[in-house]
């Protein structure tokens, strides 16, 4: 847990938030996929040492949709990158850190996720992101 | 505009949060300082690429104490790390971008600093963040 991945943000559309990122702040998109098992659509922005991971709710059942419902569009979460993602998983939940997934579910770019429980971490959703069977990292 | 400088998180008592980032998570906290300006207390904690800002009232009249009762703790802002501060308002300003702050002002560890406003971007506090003449960078 020594880097940020990249910092993932609650969008209605990309379409609309896409000129924001490039042509008003100037800042690069990398690539867009969609993640159907999260029902979302992703944009992914160079910010330079990290990215800015942009979530467009595919539909209403969307964790996302249901998160800019009841708060707006904004900051969603925070990704460490991790390699050996199981073993982070058990040494977080040693430390006393109660997970949303125990055990990795598939995110962007193939990598393997798992979210931390708010309430475990004084109200910042905070990921584990493992890349390493996708980038070699 | 190309490197995150620092993710600013609110939280309602700096001490209990510690335990969490530094014994739980195993980050290691940087400096405290005040920031009598804005009615907070600051914790840097180093996450390698970028920096954890924890941000903790001082009062009931403190920004972070509004956002915290309107939405509890959790994430609040992205500083991007920039040089030439006021030239760098200019230009956002001209790209069709509202500042809350058209002229910096006085942050932690002296930085200048400055935010768009989430009217403009859509939903999410980004703050400028000039080091350039407290650590020459």
């Amino acid at each position: 847990m020594n880097a940020v991945d990249h910092i993932g943000i609650a969008v209605s559309s990309l379409e609309e938030t896409m000129r924001f990122y490039t042509e008003q702040l100037g800042l690069v998109h990398m690539k867009t996929e969609e993640v159907a098992s999260e029902r979302v659509k992703v944009a992914f922005i160079d910010a330079g040492n990290v990215k800015l991971e942009l979530l467009e709710p595919l539909n209403n059942e969307s964790a996302i949709a249901k998160f800019i419902e009841k708060r707006g569009q904004g900051i969603h979460h925070i990704a460490f990158k991790v390699q050996n993602i199981e073993e982070r998983i058990q040494e977080i939940k040693k430390n006393g850190i109660r997970m949303i997934n125990e055990t990795p579910k598939l995110g962007a770019g193939g990598a393997e996720v798992a979210f931390m429980h708010p309430k475990s971490t004084h109200g910042v959703l905070f990921e584990l992101c493992d890349k390493s069977k996708t980038e070699g990292e």
